[in-house]
């Protein structure tokens, strides 16, 4: 963490414990940094380059899209892309025409209906059970495919909102009776625990290389099963080595080579998945012992968590600060990561966080909540 | 220039004197190095943003994007996007419906072909006027616009083969008179020399960061008039302040950062252009003096020039090496940017290589070409 602080643009959460879901996955290992450095100029990997970003042999891209990566993620075919986004609009673009619909799942990130709009798609939603757990009931697809005839499904494993995961497989089985190909939006899986999109069995996997692949952004990643690989990355008529979704090439320069670096980091970190999901459940039952109660599913399987926060909210109505004041006090205290302004509901990560520091957040929201009868 | 070596991915180029045109424009200043630095990790900015990358204010995004960037290119409002091909994509996208045509000067940059077939459109080119200068005449467009009634038109300003900056003020009375919206692909000019798009009368101009404005990759820049801002920048019906075409945010971590804090560098060295034009019209001068003969305008106008070398060309032919003669010899004296297999025709660029690295650039020339008779 010996980066030299630059007399302009000082990153204030530097050095403070993080608990944005965000952030948590994003951070590079040391090793990664010192190649960001070493790479950081513009076109820096082009210098290498044939005509094909993913076919450059040195520095060793295409070992990595061709190799390791799809191997990681279990995908026939894999390609960076410039985030998880930026690949669920490459298939939806490839794999629907405008007027079709797609049906998502009710937790589905903004970026998916926004993808999908960009696209000219129309977008129905198959509902959660709502609180106190959102769970998605795999069943839901059934209804939703047989009414709406969709040209593509989507499945949010874990949503980014409560960190749930649903049973993707029995959402792609679903999705497979049917003949609807389905797109996991894996950017909190891919690189935090373990997946397998052939055990999964979905057509296309989206992971996200700021998010959960600890890569200096935005850079993402695609895993396409061989049936649609062809569409997906159909290249040019024109320019017949460019694939015409990636606009020829995507992540050129530092954040392939941080994604490249950081891989083995990666790869050694989704082996302790358990532990994440331990440590988890332990920071959950710590928060719901101070009356803040994890929303979700439970027990919960995932670092990223929804909390609600009656106690804090009542005390935001009083406090000086108003809804601003947790935000300040987690602030003095060098914890970053829950939204300003909020108080009743937030969302917070505990991946790669040690404990000590969370200890440290539970001991701050204690503290916090202990000050309410002064 | 003194980045630590990392253990592994060692960058082979640097410390080399480098002449890809690539390359030449998107070098960090060291100030900008240390930003990145801070900035590595995923989304680092995002700990700084209540919805929108663009009106993030610490780190100052938002200053960027809404004040200085739109100034310094002259157009009324202006974007961070993940590059020039995803700013051209973004307008054709929004501009034209699939089936529509659009027309394009002859030199056009392959990301251009690859983002019109994206979108589905026809691509009729206005002609160049082949060798030796291979300039596009804007009168070319008057014909291309009345046969075709384009939706859309775009010139490459200078086009990224022969560094020729064609009249793109011609160019834009002519589409504006035809009411066809003009797009400047700019990855050439943006960051290397003074460009203003109310100057030049286009409706749209692109901007490569990587490229052209000293920035670590994939990032670029999109100037849009205010006329159709609201159509390029158009938001979500869903997501109120989500912008489609940028699938909400683009840029999120140390490359738009990167851009930011090179941004005072680049403002700077555009002042500087008239020395760097000279220095290209020498460099191309003593090259000529060699034989080897400068292509496209005369006098150029430009840092990026394409030459034509027969006599390397017939050296290749009895060389060991063959065709990758010229560019083993190059290496040999720690010169890159010259593609591997070239001899015969190859593109260089100039700009901010200081003149003593010209001039090995040019002896390595010379005693190359003097090793012809042994």
């Amino acid at each position: 963490m010996a980066a030299q602080v630059p007399k302009e643009f000082p990153r204030q959460t530097l050095g403070m414990i993080n608990i944005d879901p965000l952030q948590t996955g994003g951070r590079l290992p040391q090793e990664s940094k010192e190649v960001l450095l070493e790479w950081a100029d513009g076109y820096s990997v082009c210098d290498f380059c044939a005509g094909r970003l993913d076919e450059i042999s040195t520095p060793p891209i295409s070992a990595f899209v061709h190799g390791d990566l799809p191997k990681f993620i279990g995908m026939d075919e894999a390609r960076v892309t410039n985030g998880a986004r930026e690949s669920k609009f490459a298939v939806m673009h490839s794999m629907t025409k405008p007027g079709d619909t797609i049906v998502v799942d009710a937790n589905a990130h903004y970026s998916t209906y926004v993808a999908a709009e960009r696209a000219g798609l129309k977008v129905v939603a198959v509902p959660n059970s709502g609180p106190p757990e959102f769970l998605i009931d795999p069943q839901g697809y059934v209804a939703a495919i047989e009414t709406e005839k969709p040209a593509l499904a989507v499945l949010t494993w874990p949503d980014g909102s409560y960190g749930n995961l649903a049973d993707a497989r029995a959402v792609s089985r679903i999705c497979a009776e049917h003949h609807v190909p389905l797109l996991v939006n894996g950017a909190y899986a891919v690189g935090r625990m373990p997946v397998n999109g052939s055990d999964i069995g979905c057509s296309f996997l989206a992971g996200s290389g700021h998010k959960s692949m600890a890569s200096s952004g935005p850079v993402g990643v695609l895993g396409v099963t061989e049936e649609f690989a062809g569409t997906v990355f159909r290249r040019s008529g024109r320019f017949k080595n460019k694939e015409l979704e990636l606009l020829g090439c995507t992540a050129r320069g530092a954040t392939v080579m941080t994604m490249i670096a950081s891989f083995p980091h990666v790869a050694a970190r989704v082996r302790s998945w358990e532990e994440e999901v331990s440590k988890a459940r332990w920071f959950a039952a710590s928060m719901e012992g101070l009356g803040i109660v994890q929303l979700g599913q439970k027990p919960h399987n995932h670092d990223l968590m929804f909390f609600e926060a009656e106690p804090l909210f009542e005390m935001s109505k009083k406090a000086k600060d108003g809804r601003y004041f947790l935000y300040k006090e987690l602030k003095a205290r060098r914890i970053h990561g829950i939204k300003p302004g909020l108080t009743r509901h937030f969302k917070l990560s505990t991946f790669g966080v040690p404990k000590e520091d969370l200890k440290l957040v539970i001991e701050a929201f204690q503290e916090i909540l202990g000050s309410r009868s002064s």
